[in-house]
């Protein structure tokens, strides 16, 4: 997102996701109907911003490596250095225990792809049980199968923005960002739910 | 083709080929019976110049990483810069609608591979639904057979030159580039006659 | 910063700094007698985005290769990709008019070295007339003197943060982030003076 | 040139550029008063296209690594293979003669700085008897010095284009490509008067 | 195991491995209830120096490509110099006989691997037959498992540490120690006692 | 085997190869009853030597990237520069034809592999129709067997040394280097056969 | 020291060195009048682990990339990790106070090129005020000026070893390595002195 | 000269070296007067072939990195694995003792300048008492000069073919070999009376 669409600091925004913006101060333009641009990095940076000051913690230069498990249930991460992995260094990692997990790691789904090459047979909540792959690119669908796959796809382990359609096998999303901040409100309020016993 | 053959800087046409070059303006030395060769670097750039003045828009720094698609038909191309995918940067792409996509990538078929691999169970006129793969050289065959499987593979997208026979599965061309223009030229035939409404 | 000292993603900083973080809203934690840590994440994003919203603009992915001049006066900067610049092609560049032009690039003083070696025999208002070069850590003497460093040292041409130290020829700033803040609030105030008519 | 300016594939255009241009066969839209823009990829192959059918050859995938020189007199160029140098590979060159050589390297003035760097104590005519080195971007000065700048600086040995400001010590050229185009065409005088036997 | 967990320098080890440490003479300082921290440095290196002056002989700069094989039976390895492998070189190898050979490469299990890959059809005594390759991290059930599936799984090669889940396809261990140390005295009784004519 | 037995510049040898290296004239020295070594630069420089003064050509520089086919027959070799390989450009090959390829690549048998991906359904002479793929080492029957399966495997397609080995699905050969020679001329005699009409 | 002379895993030592080596419990095999081999990894781990053992604590997986000064004193190291130097990351340092700080790193005399670099005009105790460089290799006379040129060579800050011949200007010790851990000794005998109030 | 010119695996030689070639039977092609080709893989294997066979020994995959010095006078060299050099690692070298050392290490004149650079000062027996640099291509100069150059420029250290030029500040060679070839007989010349007590 930091570059905004092609490298040109600018992100567009449909009229979906205006009022989640608005709630944490970004500016808004509206280009045409229904559309907005926003500059990049007041969005990124005020998203974090605000997401820090709301109470999460973000751990920079450290990477997740592989999962946690327990009795079929995803229950936390295996942490390294972000620099001993681009340094190919062997370096024994940490632990963290979680009660969700959630892959945001877009096209790649990186800690999904772990945890079915690891977990054989684990079967997750997705048409064909396993990872359906990102199909090509048709934007309306995209955006709309991206908010809709993010859920559970296995006990503990949550997916959301790109990630959910990949894992799923849905439609890659346009150069339209609204879904993707959609999807990560929906996980954020489905891990809510289950930490306070709802879900 | 910049180098010509093994960086000789010269390329050798057969006869099919002569007219369409005449007709741009590169000249052609015959070499034996039915055979010419041609200046490299005057064969590519008048190539490219006289196209561009015929109206193309050749968008140089600029690759396709995926497809549009749209209810089984692709509809155009994701884009990206071509230095950030060498600087292995993660910036977001736009894309570019189009009627026609043509996949003339040479061995690697780029575009058909990553519209393959991204919506299966999706099917080509080719004989066996897929991608053929290119043969071993046999350069009389290589030549007829890159015309004949220069077509529409699937709806929206055509394939050209060793795209097409590597997509087809027939025998790659040896260091003669006549067949290569002539499937050029069969592939714009093949477009104007759908965006007139013929094809 | 991103990274805090040594990747544990806390900063420290002194007393002097703390009205210019709070007044955009970073929280600090007292540590001990006139020093408070904070989360590296909430202060850079937090310092982004206000510097956004209170009317900067900052170009993502764009490096400034070299300087406009005019009669002895830095008058703006010639920015390429960086993408480019990563992947090592050559593509021509653009420019942007400046009325002053701040190196605030670090270690690197990358603005700065790029002036001085293509416009010999330029002069600046260091004790060499050249850059002094930073000198080893000594964070007492660094903090205070990153500070008084921060000015313009050629016409249209200021240095701010570890860039004025090491233009100067002073000692380097310890691993605490204070001084490199009221050195960025200074050059600001000197350019508003500037552009208002004062400086 | 490929790139246009900033990869944005377009070319900026004096006035006095204009005639050259037209000559060829580029086609220019005026932007603003003296100032016209053109496509990148016509510029480019249409020069080359014209310079070849006009009898220059060009040898792709060759660099020059030395020069011949014999008695104060640089005579000739040794060659090898582009693919060699970047391999990394340790293969013989072969050479050419040549009444004239120009190094028209851009901004590194590669023929030059090797000749310097192996026959000291040669001087060039330039203000230092040396190379002067490129001065940061004063466009205005530069468009005019590139002409003025390109000539013979040792017996045998031209400069044209950016190495002829760079290695004049004048400044560097803006993002316009007049100048370059008219140094180019005032050291094909050069050579033919000499050639002809009047320069 | 040099870093400790994550370059913090301390390794966390178990109840089970104290006496084992001790006999050695590596100090341990207790945490909590069953476990202690011992220095990564002091542990590596006073292990190494105790197996040495044991009588085994550690070959440095050396890499194992191959095993030796003979009906059906693994009887040494295929050396070469770790220097050349990283150099990329191709140099003919030298080989060393063995009536046993353990693969405690840990999560690569090189050596397992060359030999299944090259040998099919054999059969180890794994559950599958093959690699079962190694589960995401469940430490209680890693430490006991390592201890567990130690042991030959093809006559002359045996198994040990980390190599030991990952080619029985059980639980990744934890950051604790105390379970390879504890695998590693359980493959060198299980050879101690083969060449003594028990096993 | 320029390095000999691991970077030690000596090459072992066995009785049945040494009429063979006598021929040529590499001095050999006994070991061990039906053991010698040679000087491994020596032996390779001697070798090469005579094969050329043999009447042989040896391209340096060149490699083979691709086979010429022809009614299920192999008949000659796609070239282009090693150079142009290693630097990653794309430069049009050319060919040459031959009425017996041999493919003594070693482990890698680089051309049978490229015959067999790009001309499938085509059949092996060997056990499997495929390739066998080379087993760990047994130096005894390696060296047996890498003369037992130096052959034609498919019209115009000869294997030998290693290359046979792995092809056939055998054992690796020790580091002893007269089997590989007597591969080498068993080859040769097929060949000449084949060229005189008897094979 | 890991590989031992030219990865052959033993090091040679002279009769001075013995003590210190049998002190420890280094195993020796006299080879000639005067000097005995020792197994490297024996050496190295054994050495290693003693030092820790008698109180050192060594810093795995940290670099140190510059010195902390105050008033013409060394007084402390500015470290990093290592892996964040490997991957190139832009990471603030933390900083350790030191009484005496030692440049043990060889050829390479890192710490005392840096602090030389970026402390002009300090001046050391060395014939040249400089650094003298490493003259060739003349064994007996490295041998013995190793251990003399140990020493304070700025005040706080030591050299020992190799880097103690490279920054006088003293021969290149030979592949014997008796005189380096004298060296060590010597430094550790005047760092002991000077911590007492002795030296 | 394995790739002879430019990658064509032909050398020329002139009339001065036919004797030298033919008498270690290299076949020669006259092309015109007083000129020969020769084979580059003949050339280079039969030469070294019948070095070894002379007596010489050529030792594989090691590196010079430095000389051994005393009192004024080269007398041996300290080497090093080249893979261990390529691989980046660090292990300790060892050395061999020699009366005389020769540098035939071409352009880059590698022992030369390692000598010179760690034994200031040194003077060499050149013009500039240091290395002169070799100049650009005038072959006619550079054939005679580089056997003029051959000698020994230091107590132990002598020079031959490009090195020989390179350090004296002679001109480059041209692409013909018949030069080198006699620097090197004369070399062993000047050696073979230093050996037998009359050099």
């Amino acid at each position: 997102m930091w570059g905004g669409g092609m490298m040109f600091n600018e992100l567009v925004l449909q009229e979906e996701a205006r009022p989640l913006l608005e709630e944490i101060g970004v500016r808004l333009q509206p280009i045409y109907e229904g559309y907005y641009t926003a500059d990049a990095i007041e969005t990124v940076t005020t998203l974090a911003s605000q997401t820090v000051k709301a109470g999460a913690t973000i751990f920079n230069c450290i990477s997740a490596e592989d999962v946690l498990v327990r009795e079929n249930q995803v229950c936390g991460l295996v942490l390294s250095w972000t620099a001993v992995e681009i340094a190919g260094l062997h370096v024994d990692p940490l632990t963290i225990r979680a009660k969700c997990v959630v892959d945001a790691t877009g096209h790649d789904i990186e800690v999904v792809k772990v945890f079915l090459r690891k977990n054989q047979p684990a079967t997750l909540t997705t048409p064909t049980g396993g990872i359906g792959g990102e199909r090509s690119m048709w934007a309306e669908m995209g955006e709309r199968d991206t908010v809709a796959h993010t859920k559970e796809i296995y006990p503990g382990l949550f997916v959301s923005g790109m990630a959910a359609t990949a894992t799923h096998g849905a439609f890659r999303m346009g150069p339209i960002f609204g879904g993707m901040f959609l999807s990560g409100k929906k996980v954020a309020e489905l891990i809510h739910q289950r930490l306070s016993g709802e879900g």
